[in-house]
């Protein structure tokens, strides 16, 4: 059966996915510089064939990436445009080729049409409910898992709605204060996930929760 | 200068340092079995002269103890009784002979003499503010350090007043869902700790934070 799966889910000691005030100029919002530090220096390292430094950091990163036919994200997750779209000049922060390759689906409740881009990338936007986007996803995915991208609170919603299968974690040393926590709002439904694995690099702490 | 410092102070994924409905049976209450698990392991495997089984985790644990010569806690770390003492019969979880070896300042509105106990601990009960507290504190440790040993909403408590210099946390990779969450109530004073050091042991991970 294939799964839903999110991977590289970076929160910050005090438990936040993202920060406050996300905008053009700060994607991830304020309080939360360098949450993916961690996976920029990883990459770089295994582009740079420093397979020391790349580590499983790296490993993990393209972990994310395997066996994936579509992907799931919150219209956040897309662009820091709020409310109704101005224009259709937004295309995600990815530029004209984005790295998914496949069907995406952004949630929001502002439709616009289906947006094709270079390499097979297309952005459909649905206000649907989480299982028919889920079920659309699947059918695009052609037997090959999907991918939950985020964020955080796309995933508390696909986790209340029991429909998360596989959560990879990072937890990264810093501290926000402030923003979107990925363990709010998760209701009764985190009595169904156990921790299936804990790794740490130099850098951070890996977890892998599976649902029960 | 003498510092405050809280060591071992164990969080959930989630980011609980103590469970719901604390109680005789349940001293951290429900949803946090195992919670030290980690620090038994390693004391454990210590005290059988297993050294590679302890490692960094059981250094951390005694790292604790160095150098401290007073403790603060909250009244609900001092027992499971709530509300006005019904009587003097309740005199901490740690038996006859409390590993303290120090006087113990415990925080409560509700008043009661102070508890002389063997090996030389003493527990005292006060009402007085934070400060005075800590001063009462540093008096009694001579010139050593004063450790904060918790629970959660006096380790904020602390934190809110400016007045704790170190926090070692360690982060253990279960789940609680509901219960009292470190990070909680940090207010503006979150962004005066920076992340001094990051460990990971096969088990969890260590982080020291720092008071710039
Ligand atoms: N830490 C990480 O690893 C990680 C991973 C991914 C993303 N992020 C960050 O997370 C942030 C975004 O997360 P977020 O939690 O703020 O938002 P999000 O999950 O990306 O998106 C939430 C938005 O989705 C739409 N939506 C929600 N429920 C819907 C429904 N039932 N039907 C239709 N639309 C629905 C709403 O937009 P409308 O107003 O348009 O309806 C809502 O505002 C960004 O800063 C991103 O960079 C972090
Ligand atoms: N995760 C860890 O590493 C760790 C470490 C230590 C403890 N714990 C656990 O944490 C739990 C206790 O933590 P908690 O956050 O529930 O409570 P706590 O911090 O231990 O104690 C809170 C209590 O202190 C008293 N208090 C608070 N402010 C006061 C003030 N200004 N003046 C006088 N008294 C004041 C009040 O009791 P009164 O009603 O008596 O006034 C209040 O209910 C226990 O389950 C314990 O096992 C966990």
């Amino acid at each position: 059966m294939p799964k839903l799966r999110a991977h590289n889910i970076t929160i910050t000691l005090d438990g936040y996915a993202t920060g406050t005030d996300q905008r053009l100029d700060a994607p991830f919002g304020d309080g939360v510089d360098g949450l993916h530090e961690w996976m920029f220096a990883a990459l770089r390292a295994r582009d740079e064939g420093d397979e020391g430094a790349a580590g499983i950091d790296a490993d993990y990163v393209e972990l994310g990436d395997e066996n994936i036919g579509a992907t799931i994200m919150g219209r956040n997750m897309f662009g820091p445009v709020r409310g109704a779209w101005q224009d259709e000049s937004w295309t995600g922060w990815w530029g004209d080729n984005p790295p998914f390759h496949h069907d995406v689906f952004v949630r929001t409740h502002h439709l616009r049409p289906s947006l094709p881009m270079k390499g097979g990338t297309t952005f459909h936007f649905t206000d649907e409910p989480a299982e028919t986007v889920l079920r659309r996803a699947f059918e695009a995915a052609a037997g090959q898992d999907v991918r939950l991208g985020g964020g955080p609170t796309t995933i508390q919603q696909y986790v209340r709605a029991g429909l998360l299968d596989e959560l990879h974690l990072v937890v990264t040393p810093m501290l926000a204060g402030k923003g979107v926590r990925l363990f709010d709002n998760w209701g009764d439904e985190i009595d169904g996930y156990q921790v299936a694995e804990q790794v740490s690099s130099a850098a951070v702490t890996h977890v892998r929760l599976i649902r029960r």
